[in-house]
């Protein structure tokens, strides 16, 4: 069996990256989710284990100890990270798992798995990002601000992903992951060992 | 508007790759197929300016004079080549062009286009692709035998390609071009201005 492969997405808050995984794991069989630790509070209407696993800090810095996290970060004063067995699981089993990881965390699983694939998601412009992250309705003034600005620097990072998805019209881009997770099985370099067994016959 | 993409797909005899582009193309919306012209006779059902435009070697030879085939080549005695301006005004309208060319017509399209795009269809086994050549039923045995090696020797340049698509099973086969075409448009090599356009904002 082939292992699976590993996808990396990112997106500043307020991209709809959420909403869009959620569409992408329906539509798809065979890929699975790696659900992130974190210690931030929960926002209303995430439960526990699906959105995230939420920790506190003491018992987030345990599982560090404990190399139970493949990478971490901190995040605007709280730490969000990535369980190991899981993926490690999912990715033995054949399956496909996606990461949502913010843009440090991604980097440092680009080092972790180097054949892992990275993909951005983008808004269609700044100004409808601003404008979806106001109309969220769950942040202050500050938050927000604070938020528009580390969008701006993590759209600054974008240049180190392998693919770009523009969540303008949401059907297009859940359309627009699929065939990525599709297309990079076909990807040559992905490839290669089932063409020498074509080529040894 | 964007310019399209341009699609080399290759595939030796009896990979299916008719068919393939066929569905490929009633699936999808914006993407044009570049009808090759060839000396070679028609074969039984095949229908001038659909599957081929059939030439003679004498009209052939003035296409080429005339700089009217972007590329051309002589294969098991007769002229392959492209149409130039079918080509160049689809994807100057923003279609995605998908061009059914033997491997060195795609490596020289490569040269003219450096940022086309090559897929090859491989039958799943070698076993299986003489098989099907076979059931084919319209040829003789030499014939047989001279493209069985003739596919051989295509497959081993198939490393020279960006994707692979494997005919097993011809739906999943259909699927999976159709995504490259789609992921394709996301790479970060082919959305960089996109991104400095945000950047920017």
């Amino acid at each position: 069996m082939n292992k699976g492969l590993l996808f990396v997405v990112s997106a500043p808050a307020g991209c709809g990256k959420d909403t869009i995984l959620e569409q992408v794991l329906a539509k798809t069989e065979n890929v699975g989710y790696s659900v992130s630790a974190t210690t931030r509070a929960p926002r209303p209407g995430e439960v526990d284990g699906v959105h995230y696993h939420f920790h506190t800090r003491e018992s987030f810095e345990q599982m560090i100890k404990d190399g139970a996290v493949l990478e971490y970060t901190e995040y605007i004063g709280n730490y969000y990270g990535t369980p190991r067995k899981a993926v490690e699981d999912m990715l033995a089993q054949g399956k496909d798992v996606i990461l949502k990881i913010e843009v440090e965390g991604a980097m440092n699983i680009k080092k972790l798995f180097p054949e892992c694939c990275l993909v951005f998601i983008l808004p269609p412009s700044m100004a409808e990002l601003e404008r979806r992250l106001r109309k969220r309705g769950t942040e202050d003034e500050e938050t927000i601000l604070r938020r528009t600005a580390q969008a701006r620097n993590e759209i600054g990072t974008a240049v180190n992903y392998d693919y770009f998805v523009v969540n303008d019209a949401l059907e297009e881009a859940v359309d627009d992951l699929i065939a990525v997770i599709r297309a990079e099985k076909c990807r040559k370099a992905r490839c290669m060992e089932m063409l020498e067994k074509i080529k040894g016959e």
